[in-house]
């Protein structure tokens, strides 16, 4: 077999889901993705880590082996293997396997390990080839389309909850906690959000006539985002489902692509969905 | 009366509304598992559990032997005896009187007795037998046709936490009560439902502006969920009610049946309701 | 001025908004109800009650002589004044002015003075004559044509919270604050509700795992009642403003009244609005 | 150049977007007053204010001179320099720069350096040239169009958490942390709107279930101004974007005027957007 060939097939394999190979590659990866992204996370626990360090490295060690050859021979059938690199996708790749090499010579970079928890978003790479996306679709082009009133209420709340921040700061003092303006502007926007925390609560009386209203405000204004979102959801559905289909985009680098492409025109690699 | 007779009229009394017993039975029924679920929960209190343990113990027998008489009746006139055994609704009347059984030989297994509190699901076989369903049912539907869209927001917000969570483990660390990362995801959780339990906060000023974002996040993109049911429930309503009532389900085995069949195709109970 | 002439005249003023003296008795009602309200509320402020109690006991003295003489100028201006009496704003009346009364012979009674507050709800009988009660009228009619539904969503969400709440009963224990399965349902509600007091909270692992899914089912499920009153209220302005403005009430006794009607058919007072 | 064409070339240099210099006087003006409230925020914080107070007053004198320089410059170019000086963004004008001054003579004043927040509230006069306007001007349309409605929900939102917050005041008393009626009633906004701070939490049984009955209102009545927003928002959207585009006002005095208006019918000065 060719080396041209070699690659067309590994590229087929990687990004293509029409082969079995191809299905049973991405079955396979989602479930690597999940299981090392769990490691991560049962491996932050302090006495998790006391007692199955062992394990956790060696869990540790096939998950980089696999990905880094995953990443290897994505750079290798890859037609254009620097627009790869410097793609969305192609850093997350790297950013995967990169902290446990560095772990080796640096091994008190604790917190750099953290990085691999972005493995996770690869799984989205994944889900790109589903019907995922065609619901993903509608849910971000209703949100894209009252982008702009959202944008407006956002501003509206930051501006509300700076003076409100800074009336409170004035009103209970750093005495009542409130010791900073920033700090109390926090508070606002735990308050205004009715998140409510309680690790910041006003003492006195003028104080809490003041949250009362914040509270009051943030529960009635909710109701702006909803209103904005439900609105242009049903506007979509109006329309019927997505005029056809979702925009397709290149597996490699994100590009919108044509139906008729067999090319993306942004990074050259073949467009195996098409086929 | 034969043996046959007495069993069809047995399933009648249990099964059927249509009679004055059967009726009656269902109202007798509803009562006790409600007072039946109170005496659970009342006896949960400890100060309750030490001045009337004797009054508890006396309710429990009575109600457990009245649910093993219903259960064995169950059984008894039931066509399908095994079927409704391992029904659904035939595990939860199982689990509803073997901890008080249990309890007599082990009688430290306290917490055993929380599964009686399941009783309650049998509440909504007898609810199913009334106007409640019709309504339940336009919600159900408008659930079901948004699941797709519902599980893309819940995968969202699940990479979300996943990241938020970790980006403040990292940021606060352990010292701040960070200690995991999966400890981290429950505080991003938290914050971003707009819970706010305050048990966990952040304490630096890098991590109070990434909450005060993850806050702003979780108030905004609440308005998905409800704009994307509120749709579909404006689409059923515009359908006029749910076409022909609710689908009529067998009592006994939960199976969907056809308002013209007489017996279920799935367990063979006879369907008293649709004489 | 004859006896019946003289009880037409108070009646007209008290009920009417017609005459210049019924729009003025309105207006001081209405301020002399907030104000006694707030002077209920003050005094219950430990610092306030000790610096001016005196202030306090006269303010009482007035209101409670002039809500006295108001109490029976409308029972004796009233047709049906044992009607009156037994209505609902005939009670709410009376235990406006009880408390102070019984305050006298038995001065330790504090609690009971807080019933005074009831004195705040003789607002909506003054609201009643105004533009309020159009749009009040539109939300109660959404409500209540979403009253099935709404019940629906709440007997679910209370059983929920009853599973909910013995699981994580079962799973923290009392070592961590879930002493009991009521106050563990109290938790459960809390944080369905995304309440979040923060007074309970999980300490486990599980624990944890358990209440994440309860946020976020908590999260999610908020868009069904929204979604039902969002259909309804949009049903209610597809069908113009509400038919013939809102269904005319007696003022005396509630009862809904015909437009063309001279008198109340249950209470027999004379419909001063309809002139 | 003459004096009154000095003053017009000002003028419209500072109202106006039509020009480069007018464009470029907006950015500039946009910068200052976002950086000179951050330095507000940032002097707040007690540890930053030691280590860098030098900087900060730098920063405030020449922020402050700026504005100043601003203020009187749009005082000698306006046509009706009192007008101005009264309206809204004069007054915010003019604590924008006032409480640096006070501060030379009396340095303790604190508090009164707050007021500089305001200064924000300027960035809405230059945004009331660009596109953000026409979103704003949908989403306060559906504000105005639901304000009656919003006004009943509030009102017995408010009544509601009075009762409440006297029921609870009166169940939990002031041992439990509920030490008066306005403090309760505190309680009660907090829990209503789900905020859930957890300062003040019931602790007898009764309060306990009083609470989730709070909690299961609040969740159920958000429903009630969502559901308003909604459907008043699909009406403006139903009827187009807004009829004409956004009502012009004027730059200065915040007046409607006429799209051929050549001066503001209020304050006089020329209307630079209109030519």
């Amino acid at each position: 077999m060719g080396n041209a060939a070699l690659r067309k097939k590994i590229y087929i394999i990687i990004h293509g889901t029409d082969t079995p190979a191809g299905r049973r590659f991405d079955v396979v990866l989602l479930w690597m993705i999940l299981l090392s992204t769990l490691t991560v996370c049962l491996e932050s626990v302090p006495s998790y880590r006391q007692l199955f360090n062992v394990y956790f490295r060696a869990l540790e060690m096939v998950f980089t082996a696999a990905f880094t050859l995953e990443y290897l021979l994505r750079i290798y059938s890859n037609p254009r293997p620097l627009k790869y690199m410097f793609s969305f996708f192609g850093i997350i790749d790297f950013l995967s396997v990169i902290p446990t090499y560095l772990a080796i010579f640096v091994p008190s970079l604790r917190y750099i390990m953290a990085i691999r928890i972005l493995r996770l978003l690869r799984v989205f790479r994944i889900l790109k080839l589903t019907s995922y996306v065609e619901n993903a679709q509608i849910i971000r082009s209703a949100l894209v389309a009252s982008m702009q009133k959202i944008t407006v209420f956002i501003l509206t709340v930051c501006a509300l909850v700076l003076v409100i921040g800074t009336v409170i700061y004035v009103v209970e003092g750093e005495e009542n906690g409130f010791t900073s303006i920033p700090q109390s502007i926090y508070w606002a926007i735990v308050t205004i959000t009715t998140v409510g925390y309680g690790d910041i609560t006003p003492k006195t009386a003028t104080g809490q006539v003041i949250s009362s209203l914040v509270m009051l405000i943030g529960y009635a204004i909710i109701a702006v985002p909803t209103g904005i979102v439900t609105v242009e959801l049903s506007k979509v559905k109006a329309a019927g489902t997505v005029p056809a289909g979702p925009p397709l985009t290149c597996n490699n680098c994100d590009r919108e692509v044509d139906k008729t492409d067999n090319y993306c025109s942004n990074c050259g690699n073949p467009l195996v969905r098409m086929k």
